[in-house]
């Protein structure tokens, strides 16, 4: 398998985003040849560092996309920039996978752009992994579709669904719609209206889910306008971060907290694991011709090794192919 | 001052309303007449729990509103229920606020269609006080209104800004408009055109904010479409309980946890006080010609206490003066 990362995306790059591609070759069993798209020098003096640096090559980019630049536009005139030059390998077949922890905006427009939409799908979905009580569950879409039709949600449930049949293996998995009530006739027009036509689908249908109740992971697949999925997930980014840091500043308050701070390491280590966003991975992009990850902007090696391995999987199981099946029916 | 406290409200009525009620009375030194709405022998059995009762007068009612029938058809049919004829004392001059802990929906159609909208208002909206980092904010509207146009949430904004001047002390409160971007050309159709509308007024407006960004309290007014208020408060709400729940089985699970525990009690006591929704009562409904409190469907009598303690600060400060002078400018 060929993977593209771009080497400048996100706030920790060239250098965390090259220790990721390492650490990732250094642990897999796979046979994968990664490219890092960036200036030559500067990839190269990252590379310089690791020993196991045989399965890399780098592609030349001297441009770089900033979060700042609106994004078409950054996507049209950059021609030379690490991520577009990553787009244009997908779409060439030069690379079977994309991950980048730059500008969402561009990556989801240059990904439509430039690798293209399956044929069928009227819009791409961000679709975020997060930790729920009895598994990971999918809020889709997250922020690269606003003022959605019921239409777009359907497809999005669809999408979610052949996810995580082929990645998670869960089949049939429970499709809710977020909503401010359980009740079919709560909400506003879009849910009114997608509420219909979901329960028309042929998927497992649970009805409104409250955001409250995303939580529980009794359902796996969460289907909302982008905004209101956007406004969720950076709600609970907000909260969490919060809370933990409210955590760290008692446990350091006092000798006695600290002592209690450290019996409850272990605690907090397994709290660690099931809220770090980094064991998740990246966030995929659905909808495209291509495997399209978005890593998170401060992704650090970690991060970016475990977005890698998500490539993998929605490679090896085919996503793309169970979608296109789908819009085919 | 005379308040109406609905007796047959929430999961905990009428036990623990009566109780609240009371505890109000005895803590309070302003002079204060309770009035409590339902069945008479139901409520006078609780009442005879307490010596400090004489404050107290109880308003037979028959019926009670549940939260799952339909609330504009509960409003008009049950006519002697505790909810309607607690909001048409309000109506008629015979209490100055109403608080409940029933049904949401009811509520805020029964406020709307018995007590009416302040003139100029055209939707009321229910805008919860938050715990942020640097003080509590305001999140307008939360539920009341799906669908929102912009001048909707220009007058949400100007409702935020009184109540806070008013009750919070806070002049010329920092406005926010919640988004999914910090540029003025992010978001949905709504928030663009709102963007442009919220410049114009006369506000201390600080542009678009995250939902992540919200929990700083460095804007203390923030306003949303009440399907993008509803999620983000109720994605706050479950993100917190799952934390919180892992947090505490974390704790129970080993004998060393429970010391860990132990020695961090006062940074969880102080947690508790700052994520508990009892300490910040209930919920305002602005835009109506009375007081009225949204007291949350568990509360105990220590929320119902803070919530009558709430109306009486939203009395004496004349929040309603204040939206009225604002509306007729």
């Amino acid at each position: 398998m060929k993977i593209v990362v771009d080497g400048m995306g996100g706030d920790n790059s060239p250098c965390e985003i090259v220790k990721g591609c390492i650490d990732f070759l250094t642990e897999s069993k796979k046979e994968v040849h990664i490219y890092i798209t960036g200036p030559q020098k500067k990839i190269e003096e990252e590379l310089e560092k690791y020993q196991n640096n045989n399965n890399i090559t780098i592609v030349d980019a001297s441009e770089v996309i900033s979060c700042n630049e609106p994004p078409a536009m950054a996507i049209r005139k950059k021609k030379d920039s690490s991520m577009v030059k990553a787009l244009r390998m997908v779409r060439d077949g030069e690379a079977d996978a994309i991950i980048s922890a730059g500008s969402t905006g561009a990556l989801l427009t240059g990904a439509t752009l430039i690798i293209g939409r399956i044929k069928g799908i009227k819009r791409a979905a961000l679709a975020p992994l997060m930790p729920g009580e009895k598994g990971p569950f999918m809020l889709i879409d997250c922020g690269a579709n606003v003022d959605c039709k019921p239409e777009n949600l359907v497809q999005f449930a669809l999408m979610g669904k052949a996810y995580f049949e082929s990645v998670m293996n869960i089949s049939d998995p429970k499709v809710g719609l977020v909503n401010i009530g359980s009740e079919e006739e709560k909400g506003n027009e879009l849910t009114k209206e997608s509420y219909k036509l979901l329960k028309e689908e042929n998927i497992n249908f649970y009805g409104n889910i409250e955001p409250r109740d995303m939580v529980s992971g009794d359902v796996q697949v969460i289907v909302a306008d982008g905004f209101v999925g956007n406004t969720i997930l950076k709600a609970i980014e907000g909260v969490s971060s919060l809370i933990f840091g409210r955590l760290k500043e008692g446990i350091y308050s006092s000798f006695k907290t600290k002592i209690g701070g450290a019996l409850l390491k272990p605690v907090f280590s397994q709290f660690k694991k099931d809220f770090d966003y980094r064991e998740y991975g990246g966030t995929p992009f659905l909808g495209v011709k291509g495997v399209c990850i978005k890593a998170h902007g401060s992704s650090d090696a970690k991060a970016i090794k475990n977005a890698i391995k998500q490539s993998v999987l929605f490679y090896d199981k085919k996503v793309i192919d169970k979608i296109k099946t789908e819009f085919e029916k």
